[in-house]
């Protein structure tokens, strides 16, 4: 069937499996790894030779990048949304032999927010006839969980020393360079790049190696300095890691809410979010099925998936947050841990006391799951339960690797806010909570803001370094004025790319419909790529070893007007091909050696060929060797040879 | 006649006056100086009051913002683009007294790209035909020039210790805070705010007042660290400073391309320009028309222009840069003093030796007056002309006061050639020739980068303070990374944001089609818009003190769902309105105290309202008093009262 991603048509998400097709130029490779079943999924662009004035040619080689797309990217995969992703990682899982099937827990209506079965099974039917499915059927599918009492994480296995075929996967991911230079020589494309990046600058403590090694992962996660979330009921996910001495990766959300939207558009946002080249996914469904939502896109989703579990306790209890206990989240939790959710956010640092430290503030509180955690805790009198169940949190995560994002629910929502007493008093709680979830075995990141000048978001890193012992931050942002609301993903992008250069190290996107309204397809994709953009300006500005080649290779094509080249190397080659067209549309510009800003007549990189060519061959690359050759120059030019 | 606005059916700019005409919620206001004709002009956003849960009502004064839309934004003004703006400084720059009226060059048909004048009448006629104008007549208007050897630019004046009225509006200019503050007061809308922004955080050395005098800006002048671009013959510009102790500048390019676009849409772009925020214009036109469309452009530009003469003088010679002389660039030179282009770019510091150095970069030289010199240099195996000529250039210039804008031609053009010799070579000749300018009196900013990874934006800024003495730098971005084309104006909003804290004075803006294709209508308010956002960040970060008022003014309208007043505070009202209504059309939504996030049943700020009117109550906002009211709202809320 093939109606389940059939939307209705004022939906702005379309579906049209060809969006999720190769990008131009491209072809998608496996590298391979230790084991057969281990190939890690690339993007290669292949480029076009060079064609020199003096009529020689040369080579350029492939370009490979780091490919979010999963299966869906995959020409030679023909499966479905209907199917699910194939469980990649089963054999990997299973054969750990720590885990066992359960039968897990009995679904209840209240996990869809009805009342009864009879009231949600009229809501299918009422769904179906207007020809969407709610169901996903599991099929062969079995739910796993530890089955002792030490922890089934990727943190216990790195602190036992085991380089587990995840970490081997997610290390083989971060080297996309190393694949592209054991094709080909890499010094022509690379001028001065290791001296010129390795040792210049201004840097803050990122230590990342020329290659990352599957031991490298390990010890990152053993020292709790990066995560690989990755729960053993999401065996479709391919792995990748989540600390500062990685790539910078960046997290979409998406989510049904009370307001607007469907199942089968929030998949589809998924397989977009992942084509453009989210790291990660949050859902943050509220309202009707969220549990359906939330397996749709766990059984389709190649990247981790990380959720609020306080959003979906609160429609089990009817949006009233005093009603909220502990075992109704607790149950929440298991819930989610068996579907296969690899990150929960976490409110647990809003104490009790922090409240009222946001009454005079601009914005007060403006996370959701912050305001839920205050309104219970003034309700109750009573400290947080999130805050006072930790411990028995920490084993339900222990038991499904899943890991803590800890929320960040005092974050400023204002640029008056920020870096306040209640914020910092929050972040040094998640340092506390982050090493007792250690001391658990359970994999941890904090979350962090938000909307932050330019001149206060460092201490935020300082801060979190220090407070909470170099566990990963992820942050939101921080949006660095308030003032642009419907270029948020701008405001934002400036505050990710500054703060993911200090050391964080995931970004959770902004869309340009931040603050004003649900994002459609255009805004997740605005969103995504204004994400890109911030995390790999941090990485070129942390020395990434994956990270400049790329520039250097679209610098080179554009200088040398190399047109397609440009197009396909670039973030986003449809709408940089469509912005040269609207000016060139003739395909002949795509081979003419000009551009539209100075025309065919006139063209500053054409002379700066002739300079080259010449200063090449007499080797005049130092402005001691100048003085020998420019004579001979002077008169070729005005001779009218050059 | 109304005809010179219209354009072609194919053109992206459509001719509008309505465009030009107020932001929703705003009116124009005046603020008087110490003299009758010195009224400065700002934009003042009314909001609504905010409605309190217990039915009281507060009062929120008006926001006034910084205006760059010169008459076009005024109402009550009637003129058109043929009659051209009011020459509002004409009574100061006669008073002084150091200026007279001359008869000025005599106009030839090269001065459009003709070859005679027969030529050039013939093109006119056939631009008649398609009822387009080249003409403009200037009418009254007269060409004036310095009488003696004494400089008659902004910086004599400020040696002389002479504050004028020039120096005074623009020094009003940057207090719209202050205007707001006298009409009401405004601890109520800044939390916090002196404390928190003047003394934490990181900060680069400006010494902002908490308000900017006209003896702050003459000071400012006079030492060389801002400029006040207003040449004699450009009556119609309103003042304004740029230097790294007021408010981050940015400027718009504008021009025809020998490929596309016609005088009429150059008018229209400059004028959307200064609606949506430009600070100043350059007007980098080439191929035919280049003096008609700049004179245009003048008559009708209330911020200063500035243009690069080379590329006028380059189709003198038809495009051989081989052929360029002194006098061919000097006659240029004078041709646009006496038309009025407040600040010339001169690439300068190109010297012959710098050229090879240039030839093993990734993208050699990029800049198009920077390879214009570097083929010159090489041609002739003679120094740059317009370094040998440098005394005599200063000396055109500080009779009309022109202020220069030493040009960076070889700056990086990609990622890989960031902070190398030949850049970092020319800055330092920037320096020279920015002290041999000072010595004549003229007004100097020089041009900065380009391409740059984060890590090392921070040294081009040390090292032009250094080597520039602190005159205002003003950069093209930098662009954070190549690797997305269509996409630039965010890659540099990124690098704008980070180097205006730093200190840069003014920031060029880049819009999306960079690299790609000439911008439309939409391109330029994009590009502008995240200009706006990038000098606004640098600003908070800076503490300039008209900066946070409007953040925080915006934050408390969203906070209180006072959703038109959020609109209208935001740089681009139609837009956020836009987003918002796509979500939720219905006009009770926008005076719902809900929005699309959360929907109608919970919301996280309106928790925090409880929160906040409690703590506010019982004076609960420090940690220690928490305990003593808790128990009371914990009573509260569990009878059902909250």
């Amino acid at each position: 069937m093939s109606n389940v991603v059939s939307t209705e048509a004022n939906s702005s998400f379309c579906a049209n499996i060809a969006d999720h097709a190769l990008f131009p130029g491209s072809r998608r490779i496996y590298v391979s790894g230790s084991r057969s079943d281990l190939r890690v999924p690339m993007r290669q662009i292949r480029l076009s030779p060079t064609r020199r004035a003096d009529g020689t040619i040369e080579e350029n080689p492939s370009v490979n990048v780091y490919d979010t797309a999963g299966a869906w990217g995959d020409p030679d995969f023909h499966g479905d949304v209907e199917q699910g992703l194939p469980a990649i990682r089963e054999a990997w899982i299973a054969g750990r032999g720590d885990t066992g099937v359960i039968s897990g827990r009995e679904p209840l209506p209240g996990d869809d927010g009805y009342l009864s079965w009879k009231q949600a099974d009229s809501a299918q039917r009422a769904a179906s006839l207007k020809n969407k499915r709610v169901h996903f059927e599991r099929g062969v599918r079995q739910i796993r969980r530890g089955l002792g009492t030490a922890p089934v994480t990727q943190l216990h296995y790195a602190r036992q020393g085991i380089i587990t075929p995840e970490m081997e996967f997610a290390a083989i991911r971060e080297n996309t360079r190393l694949q592209e230079a054991a094709q080909s020589a890499p010094q022509a494309l690379l001028p001065r790049d290791a001296a010129h990046f390795e040792h210049a600058g201004e840097s803050f403590g990122a230590a990342i190696p020329r290659e990352i090694t599957p031991e490298f992962v390990r010890s990152e996660l053993a020292r709790g300095r990066a995560i690989l979330p990755a729960n053993i009921n999401h065996p479709e996910v391919e792995p990748m890691v989540i600390g500062r001495n990685f790539l910078v990766k960046i997290n979409t959300n998406i989510g049904n809410s009370a307001v607007a939207s469907s199942i089968e558009e929030e998949v589809e946002k998924m397989r977009w979010s992942v084509k453009w080249g989210g790291d990660t996914l949050m859902d943050l469904s509220t309202g009707k099925n969220i549990h359906q939502t939330r397996e749709w896109i766990l059984r389709n989703c190649p990247v981790p998936v990380g959720t609020v579990p306080i959003y979906q306790a609160l429609e089990k209890v009817n949006g009233r947050a005093e009603e909220l206990t502990w075992e109704i989240f607790r149950d929440t939790l298991i819930e989610q841990a068996e579907q296969g959710v690899d990150y929960f956010t976490i409110h647990a640092g809003v104490l009790l006391r922090f409240v009222p430290l946001t009454a005079h503030r601009v914005t007060g509180i403006v996370s959701r799951g912050g305001a839920i955690m205050a309104k219970w805790c003034l309700a109750h009198h009573q400290e947080n339960f999130l805050y006072t169940h930790w411990d028995d949190i920490c084993d339900i995560m222990a038991a499904y690797d899943v890991a803590f994002s800890i929320g960040d629910g005092l974050r400023p929502g204002s640029i008056a806010d920020a870096n306040d007493e209640a914020q910092f008093a929050e972040l040094k709680t998640q340092g506390d909570l982050t090493k007792r979830a250690w001391a658990h075995g359970v994999q941890v990141m904090n979350e962090g803001p938000g909307h932050v000048p330019l001149h206060l978001i460092r201490e935020n890193m300082t801060r979190q370094l220090e407070w909470c012992h170099e566990a990963p931050f992820y942050t939101l942002g921080p949006l660095t004025t308030d003032i642009a609301p419907g270029y948020d993903h701008i405001t934002s992008a400036i505050g990710a790319a500054l703060i993911g250069w200090y050391g964080t190290a995931m970004l959770c996107y902004v869309t340009p419909k931040e603050h004003l309204g649900l994002p459609g397809r255009d805004d997740v994709r605005a969103g995504v790529v204004a994400y890109k953009i911030a995390a790999h300006a941090a990485d070129l500005a942390k020395g990434h070893p994956a990270a400049q080649y790329r520039d250097n290779a679209l610098s080179k094509a554009r200088f040398e007007f190399r047109w397609e080249d440009q197009f396909n190397l670039s973030l986003d080659p449809e709408l940089a091909r469509s912005y040269h067209d609207a000016t060139l549309p003739q395909e002949g510009a795509k081979t003419a050696h000009f551009c539209s800003m100075c025309g065919p007549h006139f063209c500053s990189m054409r002379i700066t060929d002739d300079i080259r060519r010449y200063a090449v061959e007499k080797g005049l690359d130092t402005a001691a060797a100048v003085e020998a050759g420019l004579a001979e120059k002077a008169r070729e030019f005005t001779s009218g040879k050059a």
